[in-house]
This record gives structure tokens, sequence and C-alpha cells, in this order.
């Protein structure tokens, strides 16, 4: 999907809102136990029901490999079952040294036909080169993560440059792609620092995890994350998914799905 | 396996070899695509014939993924076809938040039963601690990696310590695990940082891939890294597995890993 597309959808049905695939067995309601792949229901049954709210869908992939063979079967039926007009993320956070990469490049782009994928940067342009060979596919980088640990190495300062080390990161890979390519991960939990980075990024998408359970705030995130092309892909997981565990799961899910659209739409409003 | 097990593989075998096992299906002999599973069938003759050289395998796991589920499946029949007294890595590179890491740890500790598995640092000590809590379990942390690209983030020196990221990375880590947890990656091809890095860390294993193909020499990487309990092992991967196309790459194969064994028998010796 080219970023244009992805703009005209979000003008289409008024959000930015991606919603986390990350079911686990122990989470999802017991009724769907009885089907041969309870995750799928599961998946396929929230995605009927939040397709009207969301643009975007982003499968984590551990929580399918943690299902082993028959864990990876559903994030593939899940993928197959995603509607070519929603943008979709497989949120796998690769990276290795190029032939490796483009391997994983075939396996989600090729075999998932995913939009985009989260790549980790630590090995460096290599590792993310052969995922931009790809048309109108996305590399997602990791710049500045949702979770207390982000502190321990991307928010360091360098000793040449008096920059961060995810700023780094962020101008580095401005020389490998084109906002046409790349987006980057900043957690919702990390809103203070937005401004910084719209300042050196301001056409590109941003991918924000960590609203709901890990409590960023969509508010704060919107005012200082937007640009002129929304710019914003807000995830959502846990908040919606789990939003019910007995039967109206997917109706439950839906609302809360709703909830944070009409928020958008707040937003959006007023920016377009 | 433990630390002391490992040694005593060592010591018994006369190698710290690590084969790669990455085989691509254009890559592998052409009489092998009759078979239902392929790589499975080319990695099971690999390992038949290479075992008595080698202290441990290395699936990297994307070259299975690049398979799609029938990939999957495969790599878990080669981690079960692997003996229980070798050494198992999931080159991976896997590393995301707590709830996440906590399912590629079950993924591939569980699922899988590997010994070891490969660990991106980017998103900080979140990443990893969910891989700690598995007993006689290894977490393998990139550190400085063979690739050329390794210097666009590894090797910039920080402004609070004057260290590089990578030696940061090193001691950060060991406030999260002990020797006996813990491994890091280091590049072949990143020998003259050897000595800087055993300065640091004396008593750890290194996971050392890029001899070969690649370009690093065994020879240099072993004068500089070994320690009293060998404290490496030396990954290589293209050299051995493809060392012939043929009928006879099993025999080729065990050929090329026996010449690596002999000359890590010599380096043995000195230390023993």
């Amino acid at each position: 999907m080219t970023l244009a597309t992805l703009f005209e959808k979000i003008k289409e049905k008024k959000s930015y809102l991606c919603i986390g695939l990350d079911p686990a067995m122990h989470k999802i309601p017991k009724h769907l136990l009885q089907y041969d792949d309870p995750i799928f229901e599961f998946n396929k049954q929230i995605i009927d029901a939040t397709l009207p709210y969301c643009v975007a869908y982003k499968p984590n992939v551990a929580f399918y490999e943690a299902l082993g063979t028959k864990g990876w079967e559903t994030l593939e039926k899940t993928f197959n079952y995603l509607p070519q007009e929603i943008f979709t993320i497989a949120d796998a956070k690769r990276g290795d040294i190029g032939n490796t990469s483009a391997c994983y490049a075939q396996a989600f782009f090729e075999h998932m036909n995913v939009d985009a994928i989260t790549v980790a940067p630590y090995m460096g342009k290599d590792t993310v080169k052969p995922f931009l060979i790809y048309e109108n596919k996305w590399v997602i980088l990791l710049a500045l993560t949702s979770n207390a640990s982000s502190k321990d190495f991307q928010t360091l300062y360098l000793k040449d440059s008096n920059e961060q080390l995810f700023e780094r990161v962020v101008k580095e890979s401005l020389l490998w792609a084109t906002p046409d390519q790349l987006m980057f991960v900043v957690g919702a939990t990390q809103a203070k620092m937005l401004t910084k980075i719209r300042a050196m990024i301001p056409q590109h998408f941003l991918l924000i995890p960590g609203v709901g359970t890990q409590g960023g705030s969509l508010e704060e995130v919107s005012q200082l994350g937007m640009n002129q092309q929304c710019g914003l892909l807000v995830n959502v997981s846990r908040s919606i998914i789990y939003a019910s565990k007995d039967k109206d799961f997917a109706s439950q899910a839906a609302a809360a799905a709703k909830k944070v659209q009409q928020e958008m739409k707040k937003f959006l409003d007023i920016l377009l």
C-alpha cells in the first residue's frame, strides 16, 4: 500500500487506529476452544467486528510462534483473511545480515503478503536494505520503544554528535529509504519526545504502540505527533481484543474500537 | 545444557565448532528435491555426517520462515532430530517487550527445546529477562556483529562513559544474568576487538560467526578469544554445508567440518 492510499483510508474511516492481534490461548473466550483453530476464530470475529473502525491490523508474531507450527499456520491464515484494503503489519522485530534479512523479507512480504514489518536497527543498514527492494512495502524501524528499558540504550547520548541513540537511528535510516517505504516505532509512553522526533521527520508515518494497557495518552500523542497526512498509526491491542472475555467479545471489541475511533475523528477533524 | 557440560563436550570432541544450518531450496543438491521435505533431508544428512566434529548446531530461523508454515515444521523437526548431547542454538535475533519476549521464549525453549536463542539488545533489559527464567537455557546477546553495518550503531562512542555502544550492551547485560545463562555474539571479522571484550568478560562464552565465507580467521579468533574453559563457539555455515552440491554433499561437509575441527584441536591442545 502506498502512503497516499493509506492517507485516503484514514480520511475515509476517520481513523488512524491499528488493532494489535496478540491473542493468547488462555485469554480468549472459553467457548472458542471448541473450534479447530480457536485463535483464528478469535481473530476472524475480532476483524469482522472492528473493521469499520480501524485502518490497520498488527499481529505480533511472537504470540503465534508460541504455539509452534500450528501457530504459524494461524498467522498465515489471519493475514490471508485480512482484506486487501487494510494496512497489515507483521510485528516481528526482525533484523539480521543481508542474506538472512532477505529470507525474512521473503517470509513476510511474499508468503504472507503483509504491507509492513517491524525491524530492529542494532545491526545497521545491512539488516534493513533487503526489505526495501519490495515496491509498496514498508519497513517500520524501532526508534524509541514504549517499554521502561528503552532507556537502557535508546536514549543514551552519543559522543560525536550529542544526539541520543534513537535520534541517530532515525537520521541514519533516512539515508536508506524514502518516507514511502519507512515508518518508525515510537512508544506512546514517549509522547514528550514526539516534538523532537517530528522536527527530524516531518513527513514520515509513526507507529505508536502503548496506548491503553501500557498507559500512553491518545490525546497527547495525537496533538504532538500528527502531520499534514495524519502521519500516525496508533496501535491498541489488549484493551480492544480483550474488552470482554465472554460470548460478546467481538461486539465489545467493536465498541472499544469505535470509542477510540470517535476520539480520533475529533483530532482528524481539526487537521482536515 | 550447563556451561560445565558444554566444556566437557568441547574437551571430548576437541572441537568448539558450531555448524550453521542455513539451507535454501535453490542451494541444496538437486537429488534431494524428490523428498517430501528436502530441507529436512538435507539437514538430517548433514547432521549425521558432521556430528563427530562439532559441539553445536545453529539453524538460522529466517531460512525456515522463508518457506512458510512448512518451513517452520522443518525447523521443529530439525531441532527434534538433533541429539540431546549437542548444544542447540536458534539463531532468531528476537527481542520485544516483556509479555512478547515471554512468547518467544515459549516458542524456542518449550516447543523446540533449544539450549540457546540469539537476542537483539536494542529494547533493553525487558526484552532479555523473560528468556532468563528458564534453567540451563541461554541467551546469546548480539554485541558486535560480523556485518559491515555493525559500525552504523554498535561502535559509536557514548558521551557519558566514552564506551562504545556494544561495550555498554555487554556491561549492562552483566547485571541481568550470570555467565551460566549468557553468551555474546562477536563477529569473527571483529577479531581485533576480542582483547578488549575478553578484558570485560573473561568468563563468558562467545558465539563467533563470520569464519569462512564472511572472511574471519579461525586462528586470530582462537588466539585472542579463548579463555580457560575455551569460551568460544565458532560458527561456520556455508563453507561446510555447501562444501559440495552433488550427491557427496554430506561426506564433503564432514570433510570440511573435520578440517576445521583439526585446526581447533591444535588451539585446544595449547590451552588444555
